[in-house]
C-alpha cells in the first residue's frame, strides 16, 4: 500500500479531493427518506403502536438492555427525519468500492500504472473489501490477488472471481493468512491493500459523506416538507462500525461542517469494543463475537480509532444488541422496502431503540428535533440468510401462511368474476 | 363512484391531466438499474454463470415450460437495458394510490367535497386498494368505510385502520362482501371506488408510466451509458396484470409514443387468464389460483379488457411459472437490493425467463436492443412470507448458516486484533 508518508493528510478536503477521484467509477446512490420510519422514530418507544411496527409480537418491542432500566422509567421522545444514504446500492453492493477505488487511484498516481500492473495487488479478504478491490482492479487492468480462507462461501468466491481475481486459498486462522499473502507479495512484488486501517481507505469511504451532505441540501431545497420544519441541512449523521474506515472517513469529511456524527455498534459478545474502548480510554484490539452484524465483528483499527477519539470529531458510540438490530432490518425492509444486510441495520436501531441515544437527541436537538442522516451499508446479504433469520415456527409461521393464501382483497376478487 | 359517462375519455391526454391532479400527493418514485441483471438479461439461459445467478441450485435455472421446449433447443439472445420503475416505494408501499387519489380527485370534482364528506367512500379490499383508498380519504378529511373479509391478517387491518378509515368485517365470498358493501350504501349513501374496474382508477395507474418515460430520458440524457448505445428513449415497458387497472392504464398513457407494453402473468392454476383470455379472444371471467403472486390472483376486469385487446395499445402477454418467479424474486433483492412483493417480480420473471418473450425481443429490437422499463409493482409483504418462500432446508440451510457465520473476511479480521 502507499508508504504513508506518501498519504494525504486526513483532512476534509483530502476526503473532497478522493470524491474527485473516484466519481468516475463509483454510484451516486440514491438517499431515501421514510414516513412511517420517521413517525416511529419520533414516537416514544412506550407509545409505539406494535401494529406499526413489526408484526411479530416477540419483536414489537425489542427487549431494554438492562442498563436503560425498566419500561415504566421516562421514554425520551426525540424529533427526528431521517435520511437514509443507500450504499446497499453502492457498486459491489456496499461502500467498500469507495475506499478501493481510491487506494488503487492513489497507487497508481504514486508507482505509475505499468510498475502498479506489473506487481499487482494483494488483500485478505472474503467479505466486501475482497468484491471492492477486484473491481477496482479489473477496472485498472491490474492483476489482483484475494487471499481467502477455503471455509468462504462459493458465492462469494464465485463474486470474487467474476471481477477476474487470482484467488488463493488459505486457512481462517490469521497467521495461515497472512503467510499465503506474505508468500503472494515476495512472488509478485504485489502491494497490499488492507481493508480500512489504511489513510487512502479511510478518506475514499468518507466520501459517501459528502454526497449525502449535498444530496439532502439539494432535496430540502427542492421539498422542504421531507426535513424539519425550517431547517436546510443534516444535523447528525450515524453510521456503523466495525475496523472503523468508514466511520473515521465520515468524522474527517464532515469535520467542520457542524454535522455531528455518531458511531452505532451492535453489542452481543463484545462486539462493542470501540464504545468500550472510548469509555476506558484505550483501543480494545481483540474481539470475538458472532453477531448477525456480520461486517462489523472486526475490533476498530489503529488510524481509525486515533480519528475517532477526537472528540471533535466523533459525538459519540451507541450500541444495540441482536434483537434490536432485527427489528431495525425489518422496518427497513417492509416499510422503507430497502434490501439491506444485518450490520447496516445497526445505525437505524439505534436511533429506534437506544434510550441513552435518544435521550441525547432529544436534549441536544430541542423540540425543533433533528435531520439525521443513516447510512445503509450494504446489502450484500442473500434470502436464505434473511430466512434463517426470521424463519417462521409456530403462530409466526401461520400467521405467515395466512399472508400467503388468504389475502383477503385478492381472494374476494377471485370470486368476483 | 363517478358515473362512467362524467369520466375523461380514456386517452393519454387523460393520464396526462391526471398526473398533475395526483402529483402533490404522490410520491415520484425512483428509477434504479442494476449491472448484474442487465446482464444476466442479455445472457442465453443456457449460457448464464449459475454463480451470477441465484445460489440455490434449484433456482439456478428455473425449469422452462414444456413449450418452450428442451434445453438442447435454441436459446434467446436479447441485448437489453433494464429501468425499474420501484412503486414499491410509493405510498402505502404500491402503485394503487395513484388510482385511489385520482378517483377520489375526480368524485370532490364532480360532486363538491361537502357532499363527498358527508357520504363518504366505501370499497371491499384488505390489500394495497384498501389502504389506497384510506390514505386518500383521510387526505381529504373524507370519511372511508373498508369492507375486510374477517380472515384477514391483523397487520393489514391496523395498516388500514391507522388511516383513520372505519373497518367494517364480512365473510370472505363475494356475496357476503356485496351484501356488506350494500347495506353501508344504504346507510351512508357512500360511493363506491372499485379496486380496477373504473376509467379514473385506470388514469390514475398510467401516470406512473409518463413518469418512467420521463425519468429514463432525463438519466440517459445525463448517464448515456445507462441505456442501450445511442438511444435516449425507452423502447418497451413490461407491466404486470391482475385486474388490469395498472397495464390498461400504461397503455393508455403510453399510446402513440412508441413505446411498446406488455404485459407479464403467472400461469400458476390459470392465473395467466388475460394470456389465455386473448388467445381465445374472449374475456376469462373467473379465476382460482394461489400463485405466490398474490396481487396478480384476479382474472381482467371488463374495461381493462377491452384497452388490452387494442393491438395498437398491448403488444403482448406473457407468462411465467412459480420458480421463475422466485428466481425474479431473489434476483430484484440480493443483486438490485429492491424489497418487492411476489407479484412485482413476474415482469423480471418474464424478461429473464419467457423465451418466447426473449425470442421477440432479439427479433424486433435486433442486434442493437432496447430499453425496457420493468414495473416493480408493490413491495408490500413481510420478512416472515419471503422466510417462508425461501426457508433454509438441507444443504442450502447448511449453506446460509456458514454464510451468517464464517464470514472469512470478518472472522480472519477478529483475530487480527
Amino acid at each position: 500500500m502507499s508508504d504513508l508518508s506518501k498519504c494525504p493528510p486526513l483532512t476534509r478536503k483530502s476526503v473532497l479531493d478522493a470524491h474527485k477521484r473516484i466519481e468516475p467509477y463509483i454510484h451516486r446512490t440514491q438517499v431515501a427518506t421514510c414516513d412511517t420510519i420517521n413517525l416511529l422514530a419520533s414516537t416514544p418507544q412506550s407509545e409505539r403502536c406494535p401494529s406499526s411496527g413489526p408484526n411479530t409480537a416477540s419483536e414489537s418491542a425489542p427487549h431494554e438492555s438492562t442498563k436503560n432500566g425498566s419500561a415504566a422509567e421516562y421514554k425520551a421522545n426525540p424529533k427526528v427525519r431521517l435520511f437514509f444514504k443507500c450504499e446497499n446500492q453502492q457498486k459491489i453492493g456496499a461502500f467498500k468500492a469507495r475506499g478501493a477505488f481510491h487506494a488503487l487511484g492513489r497507487l497508481i498516481e504514486e508507482e505509475g500504472i505499468e510498475n502498479v500492473r506489473r506487481k499487482g495487488v494483494v488483500t485478505h479478504s472474503s467479505g466486501n473489501h475482497a468484491q471492492a478491490l477486484a473491481l477496482a482492479a479489473k477496472t485498472f487492468e491490474v492483476p489482483a490477488h484475494i487471499v481467502m480462507p477455503t471455509i468462504s462461501t462459493p458465492s462469494k468466491i464465485s463474486g470474487t472471481k467474476s471481477h477476474n481475481a487470482h484467488v488463493i486459498f488459505s486457512g481462517s486462522t490469521s497467521d495461515e493468512r497472512e503467510a499465503v499473502v506474505a508468500e503472494v507479495i515476495e512472488k509478485t512484488g504485489a502491494t497490499l491493500v488492507p481493508p480500512y486501517d489504511h489513510p487512502n481507505i479511510i478518506l475514499g469511504q468518507g466520501t459517501q459523506a459528502l454526497e449525502l451532505e449535498q444530496q439532502v441540501e439539494d432535496m430540502l431545497a427542492e421539498q422542504p416538507a421531507l426535513g424539519i420544519s425550517g431547517k436546510t441541512k443534516l444535523d447528525a449523521v450515524i453510521a456503523p462500525i466495525g475496523g472503523g474506515g468508514m466511520l473515521s472517513g465520515i468524522c474527517t469529511a464532515l469535520h467542520g461542517t457542524g454535522i455531528k456524527v455518531f458511531g452505532a455498534e451492535p453489542n452481543f459478545e463484545g462486539a462493542n469494543d470501540a464504545e468500550l474502548g472510548l469509555k476506558q480510554n484505550k483501543r480494545i484490539e481483540k474481539v470475538k463475537t458472532l453477531t448477525i452484524a456480520d461486517g462489523l465483528r472486526t475490533p476498530v483499527g489503529d488510524i481509525p480509532w486515533n480519528i475517532i477519539t477526537d472528540k471533535e470529531k466523533l459525538h459519540g458510540i451507541y450500541s444495540v444488541d441482536e434483537s434490536q438490530i432485527k427489528a431495525a432490518l425489518r422496518l427497513a425492509m417492509e416499510r422503507a422496502k430497502l434490501f439491506i444486510e444485518p450490520s447496516a441495520a445497526v445505525p437505524l436501531a439505534v436511533m429506534l431503540y437506544n434510550e441513552d441515544f435518544r435521550k441525547l437527541v432529544e436534549r441536544e436537538a430541542g423540540p425543533e428535533g433533528w435531520n439525521i442522516g443513516i447510512i445503509l451499508s450494504g446489502g450484500n446479504t442473500t434470502v436464505e440468510a434473511i430466512a434463517k433469520l426470521f424463519q417462521a415456527s409456530g403462530k409466526v409461521a401461520e400467521r405467515a401462511e395466512s399472508k400467503i393464501t388468504t389475502n383477503g382483497e385478492r381472494v374476494a376478487e377471485n370470486v368476483a368474476g
